[in-house]
């Protein structure tokens, strides 16, 4: 895990971060910080995948969103060669999720108030930039998870939604991720979060060959990967089950909603903040 | 409150039923029931104000909204003569808010399971038909509920916002609404909630000659007063304070979130379910 890492500085005024979050999160960046003083937003990468083809590309996500060159500024900082943990973690504040949960940075334990709040480790994988798309879904989770039904998390990623259902009352728990650093850092973080519980997690690219089914799946994933997931959602659904789908531009809401509604999935509840969007669906019966 | 009531059968699909809901509660009924075998939806009214003007009232409106006069039919069973809370409490189940919060009729307190559970008489004024709205007015209570903040329940109704409200801590409650009925009925069930804490009524059209200023404003009424509402919400809200708006057609969301906007009022969240919009608004800064 030890690696060098440059700083990418987005330069640019406030009313543009919202469309510069949503390039950095299409462009699969998820640790996004706001600079201080609101000059503009910062996102780490490993040295030798921060290159000029990385920005270029980033410039024709930006533009096709909307935003002009002369509307912002790249800076590069090499070779920052921070520790997780230590130096970002004057960054990191607790989340708040809702009146009973909130995201704590796990070396502020001191400020867990509530057996629903989530200790995270930042590691690669946390930033302000995921919060709109993460805090839909734990806000969803509160609403769909009754008791002791069973979960899916499909691109777990650090586990935050499973530990949030397990917290929740959820008993029976997995989690896919095709990245085997995400395996890792997920059942570290879940460890954390409920010792007592079992998370059971594998690498696996969507739901395919697994034949698990459960009450509630969950999939907090970029648009592509989750038109391709959609199919696979009924089969893995019990009867009467919920989905809970985020991480979709609110542009894309309807579209996705559509597909939904082709594989007999039943829209109980649309949200939307910061430019992105969360679908609770229901497994129709029959 | 010694009135003869009639029933209202409007027979249609369960296809329909949304639609149907939406036009009943643009003619201001909020107490809709399903009839036995999803055969349609009924609705109770003094028996002199379900007058033929009120039924082509409705068939107007039905119509406006795309359902043509072939696909329900309308049915009146007069004089039914019932008692509430008595002939009507087979009618009621308890509604699942969230994991924390379930409305539970006043004559099941036995099933009360959390401290943030509800109890409710339906009187005049409960039904499934409202439940869309309130419900999302109620999850949008938990997010943004932190602590002991101020609260005011424009339109208060039966009161289940500010009982909510109080119930995850708020401790400064106002309710107002334009009906003497609706405040007696609110304050009634606040009592039977939380006898502990005091909530101020009074009979009041919006916020009109209003000094009171609190933390979070919740308006769930019709789209006609909640206009006539915005101008008055950023005078009322202390800094950084919070709205919540609903009982909007999910279709209308967008020209309401504009009118916030022009008030310098934020958008945090929309939320839409079953054809009906919520909106989390906040007071700017500065």
């Amino acid at each position: 895990m030890e690696k060098n890492w440059s700083q990418l500085q987005i330069l640019t005024n406030p009313e543009n971060f919202e469309l510069v979050t949503n390039a950095l999160i299409i462009q699969q960046i998820t640790g996004i910080e706001n600079l201080n003083h609101d000059r503009g937003l910062a996102i780490y990468l490993p040295s030798e995948q921060l290159t000029k083809d990385w920005c270029h590309q980033l410039q024709i996500t930006l533009n096709q969103l909307g935003l002009t060159d002369s509307a912002y500024q790249l800076q590069i900082i090499a070779n920052v060669n921070m520790h997780w943990g230590q130096n970002w973690a004057p960054y990191y504040q607790p989340v708040r999720i809702s009146h009973f949960m909130s995201i704590i940075p796990s070396w502020q334990k001191d400020l867990v108030q509530s057996p629903y709040d989530i200790l995270m480790d930042p590691q690669e994988s946390f930033g302000s930039g995921e919060h709109a798309t993460t805090k839909l879904c734990l806000q969803a989770l509160e609403e769909v998870v009754n008791h002791q039904e069973s979960l899916i998390d499909v691109g777990t990623g650090t586990g935050i939604l499973a530990i949030a259902a397990a917290k929740l009352g959820v008993k029976t728990l997995y989690g896919y991720d095709i990245s085997d650093e995400a395996i890792v850092v997920a059942q570290k973080n879940f460890n954390l979060n409920c010792p007592q519980e079992k998370f059971q997690v594998a690498v696996n690219s969507l739901l395919d060959n697994i034949t698990n089914s459960a009450e509630i799946i969950t999939a907090n994933m970029l648009e592509e990967p989750i038109r391709a997931l959609i199919p696979q959602l009924a089969p893995h659904l019990k009867a009467n089950g919920h989905v809970i789908i985020s991480g979709i531009l609110e542009t894309k809401i309807a579209n996705i909603t559509q597909l939904l509604k082709q594989e007999h999935l039943a829209i109980i509840k649309i949200s939307a903040a910061q430019g992105w969007g969360c679908i609770i669906a229901q497994k129709e019966r029959g």
